[in-house]
């Protein structure tokens, strides 16, 4: 049994025109008129293929087959199907649409799993006008509250309340996501790997076995602005070189750790920004990623400690502000094992790694048995019309997950 | 004789009352409210001390006392008297009011000279919304030209010809520039430091004998913008971390080129500029200035290989404009000499060093035998309201100027 490639990758074409741009790209926020219309799509086809569709709290959509009863609850599938601003195509609609495929291949194939099998697409996962990334996922798992939401309104003014019920939802349904909850057996989210790792070893798929913690801090270096020709070079508290060398001890640090932390000095302002006026003060964020809580803080304790170094050795003063901890999280270990017996089983080559980036099944692993399959990507692109993964590497990922689902619903009780 | 420090300070401090500012500084750009006002006041003044008050194309503001006629042309005092916004009450005033109380201690002591003396407030010294800093200076030794000027407006759409009518000058008045040039035989600018070298020896004042050259280049660095999550350390193109190491190199390789050349980033855009996305290009303007071209040409050449260097290893582009390549300027010897030879004989000990910044007395050098003398600066600080030189290092260099013009006078044909 495997899955219709062909079938999927028309199915992603055709999903793409939704909220497609000029650029190339696909442009489809949740709650946009693009999101609407793909939605009602959706659904149209969950309903065609006879499954039970449920529209929760936050909009998530749902689509349940049911299996023989023999065990209770249910396994399921799915991602996203929002996009960030001139995205690419399979960001979010290939882990949604592959859950589609695989039913329709059990469907077709006459499979009927103990368990009953479940498709989800979550509400608003990436960065949005709410600044409420991972929004249907966080909201599921019960760690976006009600009572948090309610205020919520968009940099239009748009409230949060109102989008929820044009799409079906409402704050007035969340409740309901809490029994919803209990039922869940497992989650399993295939998602492109939005990196290099896979392609620079040439292996079409990863079993993700963690999601990594995210730190940010702002930081603001003050220094002195002065005149850029009357300040002699040993006369000067230049905020920007001072800044310079802690953004390289970013990278030191991030490179000595080894492949799995990453830190990034992404925004930077610098004041008062004249060509001729030595900088006075630089505001940025740095992030560090990592594995493991202790990888992260390890670096960061590195990172601080060189920087104080340079603050007096320099004579500028460093302000910092941690205002983001997200600590790593640990996916499921069985899950993570039944996939990759699975695929020794298929005889593809695979890689174990931790996922860089948050998604939907970082929080749904707060409720049940959660895991990700990632898809190599083409030049690690990822958020830009230039995303792509092939089609054989996608097959490969597919058919994975179809025949870990059937292993999964044998070996789970 | 001497110059009465008592009477200098106070005419400082109510000339600071012209365009006072909430923040304790000045902002008096030429051409504004303030400037109209102090232009008036300082016109009264010369005329109350019987000089011959002359106002040029470029608005500039002249004040002759004839010489006993032994000799033919003047020797000219001066500065400016515009302020940037929020600026001190030292930069371009002092200067101004200085050869005012040169003139005045001259007169009241009937010392009658061999050439005439004369002194000038140029206009619009400053950096300014016309985009045309030393325009006074530039304008009366003829690098700046009628026709180059009769289209130009500020960021209101405000016409500079109108703007100079207003302050009693024209563009019908440049020819007669051509003119008054001929009958120039030394200039002397008194001003600021704007840096530390005086204060850190404690030094009060020094000779100026050349004005440093500046290089200017636009540099554009691109890299890859990517997912700072997903994108391991070794597969990025991250184009702020290329920047930090040639922002370090500048920094670098001025200090090693000794203390008469500064090299300074200031001004700095990002792109993308997220805190979750690798930064793909940045912006920035970076100068260089040096005592000779020689200096200037080699820092920039050491600068450029191992730029080239870095972008190769980081898999970056550098593209690069020179936008500004200002020659330095060797200031009149003789003048120099007499003006050192006049201090050893006070006995007051100076230094004598290059300008790092652009003054008036660099473009008069093109046309008559022109130096400058710096008093210390407090903290090195200008260009903001805390700008500071104390009353006995002012009146050193006063006495100095006074002295050296009488020297000049017996000295020059």
């Amino acid at each position: 049994m495997k899955i219709n490639i062909d079938r999927l990758m028309s199915d992603i074409k055709e999903y793409a025109k939704y909220g497609k741009n000029d650029q190339g790209g696909v442009t489809r926020p949740s709650f946009s008129q693009a999101d609407h219309e793909v939605r009602a799509l959706f659904i149209k086809e969950l309903e065609n293929m006879d499954l039970k569709v449920t529209i929760d709290g936050a909009a998530n959509i749902w689509g349940r087959r049911k299996g023989n009863g023999k065990k209770q609850g249910s396994l399921v599938i799915g991602s996203h199907l929002d996009s960030v601003p001139n995205g690419g195509k399979y960001d979010g609609p290939l882990g949604v649409l592959m859950a589609k495929e695989i039913i329709k291949t059990l469907i077709e194939n006459n499979v009927m799993l103990d368990h009953d099998i479940e498709i989800v697409s979550f509400t608003a996962e990436e960065s949005n006008d709410f600044n409420l990334s991972t929004f249907g996922s966080r909201s599921f798992v019960g760690r976006l509250k009600m009572e948090m939401l309610k205020d919520v309104c968009d940099s239009t003014g748009a409230r949060l309340s109102n989008e929820l019920k044009k799409a079906g939802g409402g704050l007035d349904k969340f409740p309901m996501m809490e029994e919803m909850r209990k039922d869940k057996k497992a989650f399993i989210e295939l998602h492109i790997e939005q990196g290099q790792r896979l392609e620079s070893k040439n292996i079409s798929m990863a079993v993700i076995n963690r999601v990594v913690g995210t730190y940010r801090s702002k930081v603001r270096v003050i220094g002195q602005s002065n005149h850029s020709g009357t300040t002699m070079m040993e006369h000067r508290k230049d905020a920007l070189t001072a800044v310079a060398e802690m953004i390289l001890e970013v990278e030191r640090q991030c490179k000595e750790s080894g492949s799995s932390v990453v830190g990034t000095v992404g925004k930077l302002t610098v004041f008062p920004n004249a060509a001729n006026i030595i900088p006075g003060q630089i505001d940025f964020i740095y992030e560090v990623r990592g594995e493991t809580e202790e990888k992260i803080q390890h670096t960061v304790n590195v990172i601080q400690s060189v920087w104080e170094e340079t603050a007096s050795k320099r004579g500028v003063v460093v302000q910092q502000q941690t205002f983001l901890d997200q600590k790593p999280v640990v996916l499921d270990e069985d899950i993570v094992h039944i996939l990759q017996s699975t695929a020794n089983e298929m005889e593809e080559p695979f890689k174990t790694f931790s996922s860089m980036a948050i998604h939907d099944a970082a929080h749904m692993a707060a409720i049940t048995k959660s895991a990700m399959v990632f898809v190599k990507s083409i030049d690690g692109k990822s958020h830009c019309p230039e995303e792509y993964s092939l089609p054989g590497d996608i097959e490969k990922a597919g058919n994975l997950i179809l025949q870990g689902i059937i292993n999964m619903d044998r070996k789970l009780s």
